[in-house]
This record gives structure tokens, sequence and C-alpha cells, in this order.
């Protein structure tokens, strides 16, 4: 009989083309569904919470499958992990509810985005933050992040190239915090638009450059227009941190 | 006219055959003599204050080396880093006196050694450390290690193949730091046996398991038999911490 297994995953993001399969390149999904293949001997199909692009990292990407197989669900993340590569992760699994999806049922995520702000770069950290080596103001950086908390038309954190009609996000958790010269982005909301989180660090990080005030946030949103917020920061210092389901968790 | 300069490394141990050259495989030393010559257009040949095996990591050791160039200390960081991989960063750079060495003049030694003790290993931590899912007694492992404090022969920590006459070492820091699923042991030391810290590493973990009581590291040390103590810890937990020159500091 088929039923529905749910996981939480971790993983690497350095070495893969993103979460979705690809014509080109390794991809998560995909050695998810080997691994699940070699495991139950059935063709698995993945879903996850959403796509993560090439170079960004999951901390607790959560996905679901279905399997005929009885394995005991609390049994499957040591089995997988197994047939996984050491950069790929599953952390946990239990059984989900038929009307279960990892995408559909997700009602909020949170990521989080690293930066290395020290003369020099971390080696250790080198793949999971970007190197600022000026020093950032973390005070206005902070203050900017406020401005994007609650309900907003996030058409400026939005890349161009998207067909998504509905740009309305709420945002429930947008802080800066420093660990000696870490400083990481943690920002939670109902729904992410493309690059969203990759474009508001970048703007954030102009605000922290002294280039905008961190009022200026304001002014952004309502431009409406990509152009008027920052660069998108790069993939790396991306992680899909947490992703939570309300009823379903 | 030649001049000695002295510099701080960091480096990602895991595609390295160690820091010192070999007759096959990439090391730390190799790289920084390509780096400086690169730089500089002269061979230069670097003295590290110790060697580090293949897989060990650095957070900060520190080398020597001479020159002819004029390029002012504080400018050799950003300069030498250019010419580096990603995973060799240098940190500091001093003028160092005629009679500095970089092995001949250390005055004491900090290793860390990092356990991810926890169900399932940390995918982003997964080459700096080991991962052991049973949960392993930190209270008897702290104790365990207070043992090791002072002058001691440390014959049973030090691998057998080892031409070294004299086996005396002091110990001035030996702890254990729990940072969420990680444990960290720290060792401060005047001077360290081929392996010594990997095998003290074994041992305390045979104790943390229950393998062994605390106080028997007492008996291990007054054994002087490598075959007393327990095996030798994998090389990717390990990384060479800091390095103390006393006067020359």
């Amino acid at each position: 009989m088929k039923r529905k297994l749910r996981m939480t995953v971790s993983y690497d993001g350095t070495d893969y083309n993103g979460f979705q399969i690809q014509p080109k390149g390794r991809t998560i999904q995909g050695e998810l569904e080997t691994a699940l293949r070699a495991l139950t001997g059935e063709e698995v199909k993945v879903f996850g919470s959403g796509r993560t692009d090439a170079g960004v990292h999951a901390k607790g990407q959560v996905i679901h499958f279905e399997t005929e197989s009885s394995i005991p669900a609390e049994k499957w993340p040591l089995a997988v992990n197994t047939k996984l590569p050491p950069s790929i992760v599953v952390l946990a699994a239990e059984e989900a509810r038929a009307d279960f999806h990892a995408r559909h049922s997700a009602v909020r995520k949170t990521y989080r985005y690293s930066i290395w702000n020290a003369p020099f770069p971390d080696v250790f950290m080198r793949n999971y933050s970007i190197h600022i080596s000026q020093p950032l103001n973390l005070t206005a950086m902070k203050e900017a992040a406020l401005h994007l908390m609650g309900t907003h038309e996030f058409r400026s954190f939005c890349s161009s190239r998207t067909g998504v009609s509905d740009h309305y996000r709420t945002i429930y958790r947008s802080v800066w915090e420093k660990e000696g010269p870490a400083l990481h982005y943690y920002i939670e909301g109902n729904g992410f638009l493309y690059n969203m989180v990759r474009i508001i660090v970048g703007t954030l990080i102009e605000v922290g450059q002294g280039k905008r005030g961190a009022a200026e946030i304001r002014a952004v949103l309502e431009a409406k227009k990509r152009k008027a917020a920052g660069p998108t920061s790069p993939a790396h210092g991306l992680a899909l941190w947490k992703v939570d389901y309300g009823d379903f968790a």
C-alpha cells in the first residue's frame, strides 16, 4: 500500500546545480531520488518545499514522497544516508497525511544569509558565507531590516525574469545577528519571490556600507521596480533554514 | 637586502597532502612557496611551526621566510592571498628578527579537535569534525582531560613509528567545550609528539563511551606503551589553533 513520508534534509549546495533536477549537473532532488531508488527498488518522485538555486545550502529543507516500502519512519534517515553522498544528510523522517505536500502545505519559511565581515575570509566558512572586508554598519542594517516586517508588495525585491503576478508577501522576522566576525541575517515569511532574499541582502549591505539610509528601504518597497533595489547577493551565502507547516507540524 | 617575514596562515587541509612538501600531492608549503614565487620572483623557502598531517587544518599556523622584496609587511597578506587558492588564507604578516624561526622559536602550541555528537552528521562541519552518533559522557571526558595537565612522559600517546627520544612534554590547558552538538577539545602544550593529540582524543572518546574510567588516564600515562592508549582519531577533526612565541610575540 502506498504511504507518504516527509523528511527533513540538510545539504551543502556547493557542488550541486540546485535542488531541482536539471538537464545538466548533479542536483539534490536527483541524488535523493537515486538514493531512494537504491533503497526501495521503486521509482520515487521527490517533492521539495521549494527549489534552491545552484550553490544555495539547506539546514532544514523538507521533502515528501510516496512509497510502497514498509520500513518504519524512524529507520529511514540512517538507511537513506548510507545511500547519499556526505554533502546531503537526512535529519528526520515521519509519516505524512495523504493531503500533505512539502510545497503547498508550507505556511512559513526561514532563510539565513551569512556575511564574514573581517579583513580576510575564513577558510572554514568560505563556502557558506560571502566575504566583505570593509566594516559594515550593523546598527543601520538592523534598522533597515525592520522596515521589511509585515505585509508588502515585494516587486522591487524580485528578479525581473519571473512570471508571478502576486508580489505580496508577509515577513514575520527580519533580523541580523552577530557571531564574532560573522553577520547572519534571518528572514521568516509566508513565501518568497524569486531571488527575494538575495536581493534584500544586497540592498541591506548597501545600507551597511553607507550607500543608502536605513529608512530608504521604504522607498525601495514603494518603487515596485527591481532597479530600485541593490544587487543580488551571491548564492553561497544563503541557506534554507527551516520550513513550518502549522497544523501539519 | 634579505629580510625575514613571519606570517599567520589558516587553511582547510581537506584536499592537501599535509603541510610539508611531498613527492606526491598538493601541500600547504608547496602552495605557499608557489604563491610567494609568483609575487616576488624569488625562490622562497617556507618554514612552518610544524608539519600538519594530510587532512589536518590550521586556524593559526605560523611560517617564516626570507625575501629581498621591499613590500611593507602589512601589504603581504592581501598580496599573497591573491596568489593562493581559497582554501589557504594569510591572516597577518610582520617583520621578524633575524634569529626568529617558526619552529625553533615556538614556545607553546594549541590544537583543537572537534566532535559532532548528534544522531546525524552536520553537512557544514563534515570536513572539520568527526561524527559520533552515540551520546558521550562529557563530564567524564572533562575529568579525564585534566589528568593530562602538567609535565608527563607521553610515550603512550605517541605513534610508535617515531625516532624521538625525549617523550616529556608539558600541558598547560586540556579542556572540552560544548557548543550545541559540537564538542571541542583544546590542548595547549610546550610541544607535541607525533599523533599525540589524535591519540589523546581517541583515548578520551573511550572514556566518554564508558569503555574506560576517567582516572584510568593516569595508568595509561604510566604504562609508557602506545598500546595502553586508545586509537588514533581521524585527521579531519584536528586543527592547529595557535602558536605562541613568548618574547618573540
